[in-house]
């Protein structure tokens, strides 16, 4: 009677969803009925509705910190019931990466190295209504679903030639420095930023000895630390955070308050004169 | 000495506890301890506090997408400690709904076809101090996991004649339309009225070809559409929704805080002159 | 192939790094590449940001409720990054307590009974790069989920003589009542105090038949009452919660928002004249 549950790869969730309504408890819910010995783990289901692009950083931050093997199910989906594709990527490791084509799993798929996408066809593996605003319960939880149960790609849809990039923007060298942007916020209000450790190690590496400042674009200016705890409660401070990209903090309290700053601020890193 | 976990279903969750506390969590070690090696799913924490009607709203639109045989366990519960019944129902596909007796789970256990229903006496099942606030600790989730134990509901209390019913107003026809209102709102701020699909097919039956118009009290008029995306970013709409029932939206945007409208709010479906 | 999920006791984990980003789902991510087969149960990850005390209270009123022999994983941590040391202390029910010695674990390990407690070495159990701002995805996560695995103490640190204590402020007896005050404000607003059932059951004992009143700094009366649901809607009420300790609460209501209290209000309890 009783069979047992396999250590395989986890269904990892990540959605706009949020916590108040029950749509991410009735995804999990399809997921049970289709793989009731699947474990499960939320990423998070309070990316900000509908940002695919936070989204995109959420996921290419997670990906490698889970098994490989793991089907990553996720769902910012602003065109839901629209003409975007739904579809399901292979990647080297093993792993799926099941959504919608709207660039949402872009960054992490391609840093995982892509091996084969398919675009998903779920009148060949779902049966029943099809909501046109709710794919994750319907079109996307059954797929990631049957793919950890083992069934075969080709059953669930067809091969895709190619699928939607996204592109985040790159810090630039200027004069004495770099100029960058906020890409990401986080739920403290840290504001992570597109300048990455080593593009700050070879401004060092040009300008040794000299101390680097960080200025934002309404007039502040922090200090580069190492950690948050070298800064004094309530100071500003800069560090490389854990996506091994600078962010700005403030110490025992929110940057993004604070600087009234957020997507897109303008960041500069220059050399003190 | 290892034992292994069951494919068995899961035990389903729905509270108004909300994320800030370790109200949940504390349920989940309470079912951990009595039965270890069930599987738990969180539908949702997020239900509105106190909100028994958007709870059972929620459960309903969830139940049918578990396995049979899922235990929910579902508190939202303002008259705690006072002469409301702890209660626990079977239904015919073997799943049972765990809670209390004040409606919560009518909508949902109607639907899936009330079998038997038992009044739980907590001093049966469960030793210790009980908290006059705290059933979901000390009530419901002892016995959601000695249910799924496999313990014989007798053991677990009486049966029981007649338990509280729940009524959502019901959607009614005017001379060339539909008068309903709004039932729910969820974390989108989409507006979910009783106007079904079938009420729409049978409006747009007797009017054919004729366009249907959504007004709401604040004078908004808004186009009928069969998707979120057919609308331009910024733009209302109404379209049939997850719950198979006509919703009001704004495409990227807030319904709710667009026409200052909650649950209550009035909503007609007219055909156009 | 396949081998199977153990009954073993599950890592339960709390934290204040909220439900919008990510942070606590890589994680899980890092436990189940370690554990595969670990069940990870979340206590709550709504602790107010950087709260060390609301953690510490929450873990208290948690752990007892979990099967003997779970591992903790609590982290809140304003001195990510500082000197503040990485631990893990083991209790007298063979449980773990697993985060930063900053006394967010005290008041639980040591209701639990402390039996050992070990400075965390990450170098010894963790390869790739440290981030200084992430213990809890590259110290604390990796430890549990070793110590899950059975892995012994000493190849994770060693042994340390003394971890941070931390006190809660407790009530005391003033002419004719007990002097107390705000500890812990929920989700819900009600107001969790210092003053214990046992605190009001001595006071009842020395002033027998007489009526206790609860009073805040802010000149509100209010009676004790047995359950929420004595108050009618929108009235206040003082009771035994399940903390175990007074709280005052507005039926319906909120009482943080509604007397403008949190924590560190001063609460009395008098006997009437």
């Amino acid at each position: 009677m009783a069979t047992f549950r396999h250590i395989k790869p986890p269904i990892a969730i990540l959605t706009d969803f949020g916590y108040r309504d029950h749509y991410v408890g009735v995804m999990k819910g399809v997921i049970a009925r289709i793989a009731p010995n699947a474990s499960i783990i939320d990423i998070t289901h309070g990316i900000p509705p509908q940002s695919v692009i936070a989204g995109a950083i959420a996921l290419r931050e997670s990906w490698r910190h889970f098994p490989a093997g793991t089907i990553f199910l996720a769902v910012v989906d602003p065109g839901v019931g629209t003409a975007r594709l739904p579809i399901a990527i292979r990647t080297r490791n093993g792993s799926w990466f099941v959504g919608p084509d709207n660039g949402l799993m872009w960054l992490a798929a391609d840093e995982a190295g892509i091996k084969t996408q398919i675009e998903l066809v779920p009148e060949l593996y779902h049966s029943g209504v099809f909501s046109r605003t709710f794919h994750g319960r319907d079109v996307f939880a059954p797929a990631a679903a049957y793919i950890w149960q083992g069934r075969p790609p080709k059953s669930l849809g067809h091969k895709l030639a190619t699928i939607e990039k996204l592109a985040l923007p790159t810090a630039k060298a200027i004069g004495r420095g770099l100029a960058g942007e906020v890409i990401y916020v986080d739920g403290y209000g840290n504001l992570v930023t597109n300048i990455s450790r080593s593009d700050l190690e070879r401004l060092r590496a040009s300008f040794p000895g000299r101390r680097l400042l960080v200025k934002l674009e309404s007039g502040g200016k922090i200090d580069l630390r190492n950690t948050y705890g070298e800064a004094r409660s309530g100071a500003p401070l800069a560090t490389i955070g854990s996506f091994e990209l600078m962010e700005i903090a403030v110490r025992d309290g929110n940057a993004a308050v604070r600087y009234a700053a957020g997507i897109g601020t303008k960041i500069k890193v220059v050399v003190e004169k």
